[in-house]
Order: structure tokens, then sequence, then C-alpha cells
């Protein structure tokens, strides 16, 4: 691929200060690798907002739309919890991922050895742990219509929102899930309330369907949503790769990610389909952490999920398999070598900060 | 209250096999307390469609609307996998919460000690731990509409559910959630995803708007669902009740369980409103676990959970608070006295069947 043009959107919180390592990284590889990334900036979220009313600009999206890949730091904070609900930090992102048509959010879930002991939970349960959750972006009841609060009188109010799922979307995210288990140990759980759901009825349905005529040599699993909630808790490592829609794969990811301990460490990709001619797929990679107002400006916010975001970008925007795994091993070493942010410390470990942290990791690479 | 008059609805797998302890229980409270329960049994779930073709008859449903409480054992299992949708044995239970309007779902998630080391998680992030989950019953989408698969043509189906809520109906569930905080430790914490859902928007106003208006004594905060569940896995005794809807509330609750290492311990409650005259609400009482076919009919259930929801039964429709405690102390002293069903078996302790820890139960009331 000749181009390798990103778009950098930082956005809130300590979204600028991870994002300032992945720029050092970028200016390193093209430096001393010869790489050819150039980068653009953009606003998104909050600080979107307070510059033109709009959780993202046209020409961002424009931008966006454009690039062969965008760096997504993180939005919101107290700040803006009382604009409006069509201009919200996170509009902007939810604009990104519909118009982009991202529809394949790939959420890996493992515990980096190193940390397997800071996790809640017992370091057997989660000790070489690697889930992949492959949650469908781009329907559900995060975009279906209608969604709205409607003014009954009498001072009710009745708030609405709308799961749909057709067909099609749910044949090309669980074609994701198994050509992606296929790479890895070959297992699909799907989850869904398909006890109280129609959508969830149609997703078994389809699931199974795709299963049967393209994936058969995959085993495929079904689990309904709560109960797979139960087994992420009680002995997570029965997954592969989960495949589940917009609204379950937000709750089950995070979960997925806490169990780890590595919450400030895992990275997102958000895929679109790949193009007719070009065989190129638009794409999105964030942190699955949020903006945490906590703790920005401080210096000490962890920018591993961020740099470990880029290497996803580099595996699956740019092939460049080498390079991720590479950038994936420096990060495991710099926790080998004991280097922690404050939210990884433990006993014995040395704290570093952002900065250092991220040079470390360069360093590493 | 004169009258006690029970409805049991055993359903199916280990249904029958937890109900038949909590039969043995009321007819020695009758013997020798001089309690004065009456008892009258249905059918429910896939035993109920064998038997007349939906998941409850009519005439069963009539039962339980005249009943002062119902206790319900569990539904479900392969043999009714395919099944029409209206007919699915978990029709039956979702037509009893909503024809008999049981709004108000209390799930209490507590850590037994003399389980703390079975769980999951370490043993000082769940000892000690008690949590309230009041979940909203008859709203949401499990019962919105449209919910229904539409054809589209072309092989194309389209699955729709619709995510409903009234002002009133986040108004009760808020006003029921800060009524249990206030005996308790005075604290709720209300989930939802406003930051993507109309009807989350909603729910945060109402839950705001009762909590000013008759709770500002109660301290009440705010979290996004999804960061809800990442706080129950990573430390869940910072919460005392959370209040939160139906489809949140089923997979949080589930989370929650399984954090305390006691699934196969923990009941629930499903209240109506007071009734104007009487005062009395309609109830339902449940175990969390489900019918569990793999190990039904082979003695090995653990009816535990079906016993403490008669507790709350005793507690909530009843009033005998008293017999509830002593109830709930000696499933405390049978596991300190090292009796395990199969399930919560750790080195050490006796294993016993469910006859016999049933026996024990009673033994120890
Ligand atoms: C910020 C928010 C809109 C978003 C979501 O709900 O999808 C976040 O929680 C995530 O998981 O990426
Ligand atoms: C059996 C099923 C319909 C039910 C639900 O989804 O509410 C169950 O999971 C529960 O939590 O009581």
């Amino acid at each position: 691929m000749a181009s390798k043009n990103l778009l950098l959107l930082a956005g809130d919180g300590i979204g600028p200060e991870a994002m300032a390592e992945v720029k050092k990284l970028i200016a390193a590889m093209n430096d001393k690798l010869g790489s050819s990334f150039t980068t653009d900036e953009g606003l998104v979220g909050g600080c979107a907002y307070d510059a033109h009313g709009a959780a993202i600009s046209d020409a961002d999206m424009e931008k966006a739309m454009a690039a062969d890949a965008v760096l997504f730091g993180a939005v919101g904070g107290p700040k803006w919890d009382a604009v409006p609900y069509e201009v919200r930090p996170e509009a902007g992102l939810l604009r990104l991922r519909k118009d982009m048509e991202l529809f394949a959010n790939l959420r890996p879930a493992i515990c980096y050895p190193a940390l397997a002991a800071s996790s809640s939970l017992k370091q057997e349960v989660v000790e070489g742990l690697d889930i992949l959750i492959v949650r469908e972006l781009t329907g559900g009841v995060y975009f279906g219509e209608p969604k709205q609060i409607i003014d009954l009188g009498n001072g009710q109010k009745r708030g609405i929102d709308t799961q749909v799922y057709d067909t099609f979307e749910i044949e090309r995210i669980s074609g994701v899930a198994f050509e992606l288990a296929r790479t890895r140990k070959n297992h699909v759980t799907s989850m869904e309330k398909r006890n109280v759901m129609k959508s969830g009825v149609l997703w078994n349905e389809v699931v199974t369907q795709t299963h049967k005529a393209r994936y058969a040599d995959v085993k495929l699993d079904h689990m309904l949503a709560d109960a797979g909630g139960m087994q992420l808790v009680r002995w997570p490592k029965q997954f592969d790769v989960i495949v589940t829609d917009n609204l379950f794969g937000d709750m089950l990811s995070d979960i997925a990610a806490m169990l780890t301990g590595s919450i400030g460490m895992l990275p997102s990709a958000s895929l679109g389909a790949p193009d007719a001619k070009t065989k190129k797929r638009k794409a999105l990679y964030e942190p699955v952490h949020g903006s945490a107002p906590d703790i920005s400006g401080k210096g000490i916010a962890n920018p591993i999920a961020m740099i470990a975001s880029f290497a996803m970008c580099l595996r699956y925007s740019f092939g460049m398999a080498a390079e991720a795994d590479r950038l994936e091993g420096a990060i495991a070493a710099v926790l080998d070598d004991g280097l922690r942010t404050k939210d990884i410390l433990s006993e014995g470990m040395t704290e570093v900060g952002t900065v250092e942290m991220g040079d470390a990791i360069i360093a590493r690479f």
C-alpha cells in the first residue's frame, strides 16, 4: 500500500497525552525505519464542541473518510455533561462509526502476564487469558429509529429506543468473527437474548445459517447474553471469539477488559467492509479506556492502550504484522522491565509517567 | 394477615426438586410453629407447554393473580428449544411478571462467608459483599412494541425490539430503590446508557427528580451501565443498592450473582405496587439460577436459593421478618457445619444431596 495517511483525533481528557506518545512513535518509525506515515489532525468530542458547536465538524468527518486509518483517543468529561444530546462528545464517535460504516469492532481482552496479579479475579482464572470480542458497531439500539423522548402531557414523558437488526448485518459481523476464529482457536460463541428479543431470535438464526453455509469447520456455541456475562466472570478461558450485538458488546467487552486487570492497556479496532476495488477497509483504532478526566493533564495516564491500538492499525490497515508483533513485544518488554504507570502500579515496580512509558516502549521497539 | 395462600409453580429441570424442599419446610412450619400456610400448585414453562400447549394456562394465571404469593422454581431446557417463540418456557414467566404487574425485582447479591473462597474473584474483593440490585421488571425492551421479525424479501429479514420507559415507571422503581436503601447503607447507584439511549436520558432525569423531591437524604450516584459492569467486577463493595432497567438489570444482576461465588444460593423477589385498600403487594419469589437441565433428576441440585426465596417471601409478603432471619440463619449454619451440595463443594467439606441439604436446614430452623 503506497499511502499511509493517518488522521489523529486525540479528543478530550487523557486522549491528547496518550496520542502524543503515538506521534513520537510514528516520527521514530519514519526516521529510523524509513516508514512513510503522514499524519493530519482534527477535533472530536468536547473540544470539537467548544471549537465549533458540534462533536465533530463536517470538515473533520471528510478527513476521516479520506484517511487510510483514523487513530482516536477518547471523548467526554464533566465539562460537557449538560450539553444537548445531539452534540454531546459521544456523538462525534458515533458519527464516525456510522458514517465510516465501521460495523466490526474488535476488542481483544488479553491478560498481560506481568499484570495477572493485579486483576480482581484470581490469578489462575485470568492468567494467559486471550479473548477476542467481535462487537457489531453500526446497528442495534445505538442507531435504530424511533429514538426519542415524547412529552405525553400530565408530567409524563416517554423515552424510546429501537433495537433493529437486518439479516445482512448479522451475516457480515458473524463472517468477521468466523474468519478471525480461524486464525485463533477456531471457536466462536455467539451471544444474544433470543428468549426475550426478536432481534435475538434473528441473530441466532442468521449466525447458525452463516456457520452452516460457510464456516462449518469452526466450532460454534450459542449463549444467552446474561449467562455469557456470568461465564465471563466464572471461567473466561472457555472463550476464544465472542460475537455479539452493539449493546451487549458494549457491556460484555468492558467486563472482559476489566477481568484482565489491564483496562488501561487494551486497544480496539473498528473496521468497515473491504472496498470492492481496492480491498481496503475504512478503519478507526481506539483504546478501550475513556477520557479519564480525573487524571488528565497530570502526565500520569497510561499510553499503552493507545500505542497498542496503533499496533492493531499496523496489522489491520497496513499489513505490517511483523512491526505490530514487535510493537506488542516492546510493550510486554517494558512491563517485564518493571515499568508501570500509576494505574497498574504494584509493589516493587518502578512508577513512570506517560512520557517515560512512551519513551521506554519506543526504545524497546 | 389472615390468609397465607401460596401458589407453587415448580416449573422445569431442577425446579421441582428444589421446590420439594420448600414444601417440606412449609409443612414443618404448619406442624411445629402453628403457621397457617395453604398451598396450591400449577404448571409453568416447558411442562405447561407439554400439558396444554401454552407456557402457562389461563387457569394457573388466575390462581397466581389470586394467591397471596407465588413461589416459582425455574423454566426451560433443551427439550423445548425448538418450540414457537410465543409458547417457549420463558413466556410463562414473562406473562406472570407482566399480568401480575411485578415491576420491582429485588436481587440481593450477598457473599456467604463460608463460600467467599469459592468465588472466581479474590477473596478480599467479595468477602462481606452485600449488594441489592433493584431491577425494573415490567417495562423496557422486554415488553415494548413493535417486537417482531419482518420478512423484507430477497432473503432479508428485520428483527425489531423496542425499549420504552415512561416517567411513572422510572419513578416507582426508583422509589422502591430509595426506600430500600434507607433500610441499608442509604446509597443508591442508578445505571443506564444515557450517552446512547433516549430512554437512558429520561431514566437519569426521572431518578434525579425523584431523589430531589422525596429522597434527598439518600446518597445517589449515576453510572453508565457499561462502566457499572466494570466497577462490579473491579470493586463491588462500592455499591449498596443498584437501580436499573429490565435488560441492564438482567445482565448486571447475573454478573453480581456470579461474583459472590454463590449463584446456586441467591434468591429474588418480584413485587407489584401495594394495593390501595389492602396495602398488599402481589409477589413472586424465585431463585436466580435457572433450570439446570444437565443436573436435573439426579438429586444433587442445590435447594438453597429456592429456600432463601421463601425466606424473602416470609419477609416481604407476610411481614414475618423474625422467621425470615431465622431461616437465613439456618442456611448460614448448615454451611458453617460444612454441608455442601456438589455445585459449592470444596476441599474438606461434606457433600450432600438436595434432600439432605433441605433436611439439614429444616433441622437447624
Ligand atoms: C462512548 C460510548 C458512546 C461508547 C459506546 O457506548 O459504544 C463506549 O462505551 C465504547 O464502548 O466505545
Ligand atoms: C428466563 C429469562 C426470561 C429471565 C430474564 O431474562 O428476565 C431470566 O434471565 C431472569 O433474569 O429472570
